[in-house]
């Protein structure tokens, strides 16, 4: 059972990771420092042991995945998922845009989820059967009536693999009508769901992602009343293979899957690459 | 002779954009309501119309150019060119990333620019001869000792035409080794300009700007010791057909136009498009 305590703990986890991470923000440093020292490495590590330290403390059973230290006890009941910086590229280049990702998961399935982007301090939190909140107000996506002219985002074309932009690129020409200037929005990375949820983007589509980049999306999406699910209409599972796609309205899923696979491909995509 | 007053109205007229844009920024409205009605669309002419009634008061003689009223008095020694909102796409989408953009040029070449940034209340101010600031504080570009593994932007793909986009590939293979992860970061518009000022990115490249959209990036960018120029190294005109290259690091400029054009193409880019 997921509690109100349980969604207060993970806001004081993101309030712990973003004190840990403003001062790396915009530090200038040189080219030749490793990868390692960096700000973006330094802030991700800072706010991960952040995290765990107050985890470790409050809630020793649950089990916790990180990116930067590692997974314990992850057959437990409860197993909160970490990723102190997504859109590391975007913090390095300095833009306010990337974000914290705090998600608990009950018997595998995320029922909180945090969005937190600590320069701008704007937070999106979700929670099972409950609104979604933007700084502690509700937020609901907006209603899409039609492909063409929907507000469409993803981080980059260049994270698709070569199969999959292809059917990316069908589904920007659905919805910009072949207009470059009305096509997808770029960079964001998690932010881009929180605007989704906040109803001023449509769709967000990407491939490549980890369960620890999407799992507390998904609580932020639905209780906004938007829909997230893999390029076949179905759960994301570690099978989905990092085909997200997030919705705004859930009536346009039909419509989105026939512009990825084309009508009549039956929507199959995930199993092309079944080995 | 551009002067201190002038660099004080360009911040008023600053001033003046951000008040007439943020009651728009994130309002809510549906897909339905047409783009001359859409919030960011009424954002643009208040601010641009705020603009224009402090310079009409105040500097009668000047020309002025905008988006959205036209031009007036373009033959005069002193036109001040304004962009309220560069990266209407990022507007829309709820992004603090767009940028109002004012430029004030004597006799056609800028000598002040402002990229200012009125949700997130971030501002590049750029006036000849002067150090580029950053809310008031002088900035610098950083020092980039080679291609691979520079930051570089730019908003989007899409963007280039069909015989540009080989070269701005050809570039991004230069800077990430092939490595998707490590290539450009997308969206930003005129930020991006800012943070290369501000020594967090290293090359912006971009093609289809118009003058109103890179006059005012010119002193930001130079003041802070970054160079910009066409995509033959070449200063930056009406005739540059809106192939803009900004560089935190002038040394990197021989390395970046080989990369655009391969070895002995001559850099003659421009004069493929001639007629």
């Amino acid at each position: 059972m997921t509690t109100r305590d349980d969604l207060a703990l993970a806001n004081r986890l993101a309030d712990a990771a973003g004190a840990a991470i403003r001062p790396f923000f915009r530090a200038r440093y040189d080219m030749e420092i490793k990868a390692d020292k960096s700000p973006v490495t330094e802030a991700d590590r800072a706010a991960e042991a952040a995290i765990r330290a107050i985890l470790e403390k409050e809630r020793p059973d649950d089990g916790i995945i990180g990116e930067e230290y590692g997974s314990v006890r992850t057959d437990a009941e409860r197993v909160w998922i970490l990723d102190p910086i997504d859109g590391t590229r975007s913090f390095i280049a300095g833009r306010p845009i990337f974000g914290t990702l705090i998600a608990l998961t009950q018997a595998g399935w995320p029922t909180i989820g945090i969005i937190d982007q600590p320069i701008a301090q704007e937070r999106w939190a979700g929670m099972s059967g409950q609104p979604t909140t933007f700084n502690g107000k509700p937020v609901r996506t907006r209603a899409c009536k039609a492909l063409e002219g929907a507000g469409i985002a993803t981080t980059s074309p260049h994270l698709f693999a070569e199969g999959d932009v292809l059917h990316y690129m069908a589904l920007v020409g659905a919805v910009s009508g072949g207009s470059p200037r009305q096509g997808p929005v770029y960079g964001g990375d998690c932010y881009n769901y929180g605007l989704l949820a906040s109803g001023f983007l449509d769709i967000v589509i990407e491939s490549g992602l980890q369960s620890y980049d999407f799992a507390a999306l998904v609580p932020v999406v639905e209780g906004a009343g938007g829909l997230m699910c893999d390029w076949n209409g179905e759960p994301l599972t570690a099978d989905s293979e990092g085909h997200v796609l997030a919705l705004g309205d859930p009536a346009r899923l039909e419509d989105v899957l026939e512009a990825i696979h084309g009508a009549g491909d039956g929507h199959d995509h995930g199993h092309h690459h079944d080995h």
